[in-house]
């Protein structure tokens, strides 16, 4: 089987590749190729055991996608996108790689015909979802996003389901939680500061807090998410049917819990470390966000959580970043 | 106030022309300059009493949306689209026109700057939902196209809200009902019978009626559609908010109860001329499609229909498109 990651050098698809190396095989197939794509070149996984492509390069320059699906791989991963804050402010930037390059992933893809079909899962969000929202947002609510990147997320989403219902490909959506704890330093998301309250703190440093501690939001680890990209690679896409995009289960919290969670797991001193910075660009952004799911279709489809409560987004995240250890 | 129309050649389009032209105004506001466009020359109305420029070319080619906003319109009405049928049997050609040339409007106004924000009125389509449906379709509820061309308008209504949130221009998106009785031939939309089975017994012709008479489905006259596109040219767009797209008010029939009004209107004589021919094709499409809606915001923000029963339908077209006679 050959798969093929765009977006291979951003968090989660490192997570994603580190895995499908680790467990050699997809589902029930023996993984006998890898092409990881990034605007800059992910890195190859060491012992892979067979071929390993590395391809550095903008995906929505046209003729490029064109080459990556050449190889007619089995399986894509869209993981590559502009985030939230960066697509915000880069208007032209965000429309041209969110929307114009999933469009020439799915051309390309839809060019190559001769019953070429392959599986393709992309990583939507669930900031195609506006303010106001009801307690939990059901399986059938609709799309006002609030941001250009919801926008062009939500767009996406269109365009894989029509896709797919013409026979192009089979793709499945997946709206992801927003990534907590996500590791190493921050990126331009306006969602960062839910991971750097956490993270710094548990690596002796000081995090910014730029909200309010009863802003609720809805999570799951980088472990999770990558449970979700596996199981929509390989589940049964008949039981889908044409709704092919899927709010994936996750937890909701405020960021007072959060802290909560991280004062039992870490201790006071830990949670001493985030000072309060209120920022009214990332109040603005956060306040039209989604607070809580009932991701009920997904639940049911198969996809399921690592986590249980917010305690256990901190200790996966010492067990898998930190060693087990964190500085007290 | 300066005017432009795109797709002012298509039924609807000629409708609201006739009806700004014999109004001279729009709202408080006279008319003081027209532009028509359309793939192929619109007709010119004569005694505008005003310049009326007439602009034959597909808006969907590079820099044609440039020259057509050159003239900074104060009121834009995008009416231009591949109907359903052709933009399911011609998959390039429905994105091109509905999907590139609709960005590239957008776009070219966008890219006018200097404190240009026109009001932008967009017809949408109640083809973005897609089956299984709630018996009445709220205004909260998901798009889940099943055609291309209802997938091209969903991305359509996104593209609108992003770009009136940014700022760009003052949109508002209708989505119409299924116009009936549309006069004049039968064009390629998969819609045309619920208009054939009326409109050619009427004019004492015979028309073929491909699906079953339990078939519900949602309707509004040409006269309500004008009524809709000058109300959102002209409401306070204060009152919409950041949801900028609004299912329109209609009426849900079944085709048996389009067959009785016409009975009861013009006679068993010509509601004989309807021929039972079942189409797969047609079924096939029909069978994704919206019965019912709630419209409860559009109702709420002030757009209304004309008629208020089907039998309402058939009067409002024998009076005004066959001058109050029909073929008994």
């Amino acid at each position: 089987m050959h798969i093929l990651v765009l977006g291979a050098a951003g968090m989660v698809g490192r997570k994603l590749v580190e895995r499908l190396v680790r467990d050699g095989r997809l589902g029930n197939s023996e993984i006998s190729r890898l092409t990881l794509q990034d605007v800059v070149a992910p890195t190859k996984p060491e012992k892979a055991g067979y071929p390993v492509d590395v391809v550095a390069g903008d995906f929505a320059v046209p003729g490029f996608a064109e080459k990556l699906v050449a190889g007619r791989p089995d399986v894509i991963f869209h993981l590559a996108a502009i985030v939230s804050g960066e697509a915000e402010l880069d208007f032209d930037k965000g429309y041209r790689i969110n929307l114009d390059g999933t469009r020439m992933l799915f051309d390309a893809v839809r060019l190559v015909g001769d019953g070429y079909k392959p599986r393709l899962v992309f990583t939507s969000s669930i900031a195609v979802f506006g303010a106001p929202f009801p307690d939990a947002i059901g399986d059938e609510f609709f799309h006002t996003p609030l941001l250009s990147y919801g926008t062009q997320k939500a767009i996406g989403e269109l365009l894989l389901a029509d896709y797919t219902r013409r026979g192009f490909f089979e793709g499945v959506g997946i709206r992801l939680p927003t990534i907590c704890i996500r590791p190493g330093l921050p990126n331009k998301a306006a969602s960062g500061f839910f991971s750097n309250i956490l993270r710094e703190p548990l690596a002796g440093k000081e995090a910014v807090l730029p909200v309010s501690e009863d802003v609720r939001h809805w999570h799951a680890t980088p472990r999770s998410a990558v449970g979700f990209l596996l199981h929509a690679a390989t589940m049964d896409t008949a039981k889908i049917g044409p709704r092919r995009n899927l709010t994936m289960p996750g937890l909701s919290a405020t960021v007072g819990e959060q802290i909560a969670a991280l004062k039992r797991v870490a201790g006071e001193t830990v949670a001493a470390r985030i000072k309060r910075v209120p920022d009214p660009f990332i109040i603005g952004i956060v306040d039209g966000w989604p607070r809580n799911f009932e991701a009920k279709r997904a639940r049911e489809l198969g996809f399921t959580t690592e986590e249980h409560s917010f305690d256990d987004i901190i200790r996966i995240h010492i067990e898998d970043e930190l060693g087990g250890n964190f500085v007290a």
